[in-house]
């Protein structure tokens, strides 16, 4: 068989970077190891997370029935269901996927891909592909820590922390960045007692601090247990339950421990010995802006290539790699312009640059704050806390960056994602409508608050 | 008395003007004749509506609480409680307003304002206010049905269905705008038998058609009865429920009925006759672009200046009055950059012109539409009904305008705000990131369906 373009990997990378090609009249192929498309982000990550926090969500606020003047008798969950709905939403976009591909006349190959040189890929040690364009979407796996053994009984990866046979009473979770305070809310909502472990001073190290300390108060107030500057001595895994020992000696047993404690690149494997192919120190392809490997016509986008490993900057690096083959003059990727979003209660979404890396970069800044204890919906919703921040370069008005925590924030970053790549300044926001009543309007106060108070 | 800026009214024209008058430096007042700050958007509109929305918004999920693997035995609601909630929160909010002008050193005067000429105003026929600037922010109230009494009892207003004494088994709405449909949504939540009569070929006539039409499916699904191009002939208040004679003749009882048909502007008893401020043939103020009426330093902002009658419209307004006023050259407000939002279930969101009138205007289109039951997050949240809809100069690729239904969307038009306020276009958008898995990826996918496909 030969293609125009052939992906391997169907992630959100590797799907996009097919459908474009397709659509600009390659002739192409994709290859998954895996029965399912869609790769991890779609049946091992946000989807399936997203899922099992919306069910949280609902139950956190049936608790709360009562404020809303609604009375509830009784009310319970079986994890089997809420996992069964998870699941149900992955089925119905892992076949969206399929039918994307076969829509586009996109050619799906079932099986291991290993490059084999000279634009030939094998699959599954059998199939034979040519290709004059190859695309290696190949993504990330969980990263493991020494001297811990992820058994997916007693230690679980976030991928056995999305179908637990039945809730533990207690839950340690070993890294609080996105995966991990995604599942500590998830599991709090549960009534799950959940301990963070975090190596760093505050937890989501690579947030504002601001906002980090801000999510820390919240979660500690939840009930959720925090030990920053923090870390695992030793863990033993006895029968039904861990002993771990933390690096200051305290020794707490837990039923069931979550290592999240980042990615590894899944670069082994897939033939990289046949090609020309270099890996940075980290371990990640490495590609030029147009994500072109060091071997002829043969790229890498997505996770594989290179933090941060979120799902919206593979798809966006498929499409641009694609249409560079294609001759199509597409804009670079701006890293300041790839937005983060963190699923907890309450939500967090950020873009840009922290209040510390502005200042850093030596930037002369102005910083507005809004609260959603002043916000008319957020008060409306019941759900008061929460503040943007904006980092107004205070020259140009650029913004540097922006920083929320609270309700609905990860469908606001966007606007900011939007202004970042119109280069829009402070007074543009200003100038902008924003409808009321809504939490939206936070952008508007806090930019005005840098405007009006130069703090 | 004497100031440099009095402001007539409270609501989000008004107080708005008064706090940025006073930022500038202005000696201010603002004269309320309620109780409480705010106006009728704080105290009888966008703030208790939402609260109430939030309410049915959590009943519902309640009632669907199995699909989610959630198990409720009994759910009961008392309508007594969820009308505390709403106006918990309307005080909360009234006491900020109050806080504010506390803390920018705005006098309150209570009573009614009249216009007394040469810059004076009295305050409940005894205060004499001399003001260098005088703001009229008076606000609209709601329009009668000629036949049709008003009495609270049978025949409420929306400030009555804010506030019911008990559930009505079935109800009549007269008019199916933004305020009629929320009204729809949420007693229908409620297990109310809502029906609505509106005189247009279509409920919310003024929204996108396709939107409207896509609306009045997914409402009629709900149980909700709907009767266009219908209205009212005859109505007979009985001893404790209402018979309806429709224009098709069809005579039917029903317990209460909501009359929401538009709105009356608030200009009558506050002095005009001593001005020479001039009224347009709908009984507005008129005002030029700068809110100056035909009386020397008088100016109108807000409803009673014109519609669209919507809070953030008289805000922006406000400051753009004031700042006018500082010689603070401010921008003119852009009548299609104001967005628009309807917090039914599911909501509603717009911004520009509608498809009709893009072609109407004469514009070369191509429209975009993203469905939400392809969307990642639309899916995990369990709510699959929705439509992004972009609307496109296929030339300059200027967004036009932008037309939603679906869950969240209140909280995302204000990215196509930014979009239009920032001159962007459809590549822009295109070349933005927007984080996965969000609603807000419709935004993109929308955009991406008109460039690709060119519709």
């Amino acid at each position: 068989m030969s293609y125009d373009v052939t992906v391997i990997g169907s992630g959100p990378g590797g799907y996009i970077a097919a459908i474009r090609a397709a659509q600009l009249g390659f002739k192409t192929a994709i290859i998954e190891k895996e029965d399912n498309l869609g790769g991890v982000c779609l049946n091992w990550g946000c989807i399936p997370t997203k899922s099992l926090l919306r069910v949280s969500e609902i139950y956190r606020l049936i608790k709360r029935s009562e404020e809303f003047g609604i009375k509830v008798q009784g009310v319970s969950f079986d994890i089997k269901s809420i996992i069964e709905y998870s699941r149900n939403v992955v089925n119905k976009l892992s076949s969206g996927v399929e039918y994307l591909m076969q829509k586009n006349n996109i050619t799906v190959h079932r099986g291991c891909a290993k490059l084999a040189g000279n634009h030939n890929i094998k699959v599954a040690d059998n199939d034979e592909i040519l290709s004059e364009h190859i695309i290696i979407a190949t993504g990330v796996r969980a990263r493991n820590l020494p001297g811990i053994k992820v058994d997916g009984h007693l230690v679980w990866n976030a991928q056995h922390a999305m179908i637990p046979d039945k809730l533990p009473k207690s839950l340690l979770i070993i890294g609080s960045g996105a995966i991990g305070i995604e599942f500590a809310s998830f599991y709090n909502a549960l009534n799950v007692d959940v301990t963070i472990v975090e190596i760093k001073d505050t937890i989501l190290p690579l947030e504002d601090k601001e906002i980090s300390i801000l999510a820390q108060e919240i979660f500690t107030k939840q009930g959720i247990t925090i030990h920053t500057n923090n870390s695992i001595k030793n863990l033993i895994q006895k029968k039904d339950s861990v002993e771990v020992q933390f690096s200051n000696d305290k020794i707490i047993e837990f039923d069931r421990v979550i290592v999240a404690v980042g990615v590894h690149p899944n670069t082994d494997n897939i033939g990289l010995e046949h090609t020309k192919i270099k890996l940075s120190s980290l371990g990640f392809i490495e590609t030029n802006k147009w994500y072109e490997t060091h071997e002829a016509n043969t790229y890498a986008i997505g996770d594989v290539a290179g933090p941060p490993c979120l799902a919206h900057k593979a798809s966006h690096e498929a499409v641009i790699c694609i249409e560079k083959i294609a001759n199509k003059a597409p804009h670079h990727l701006q890293r300041e312009c790839i937005p983060n979003c963190i699923y907890s209660y309450p939500q967090i979404a950020s873009i840009g640059l922290t209040e510390e890396q502005a200042k850093t970069a030596g930037h002369d800044i102005k910083i507005g704050r809004s609260y959603a204890n002043f916000n008319g919906k957020s008060i409306a919703l019941g759900e008061t806390e929460g503040l943007v921040k904006t980092i107004i370069d205070r020259k140009s008005g650029e913004i540097l960056g922006a920083h929320m925590i609270g309700a609905e924030v990860t469908e606001l970053i966007n606007s900011f994602a939007l202004v970042k790549q119109l280069e829009g300044t402070d007074l543009d926001i200003k100038s902008t409508i924003f409808p009321h009543p809504t939490v939206s309007e936070m952008i508007h106060e806090s930019t005005l608050a840098a405007i009006i108070k130069m703090t």
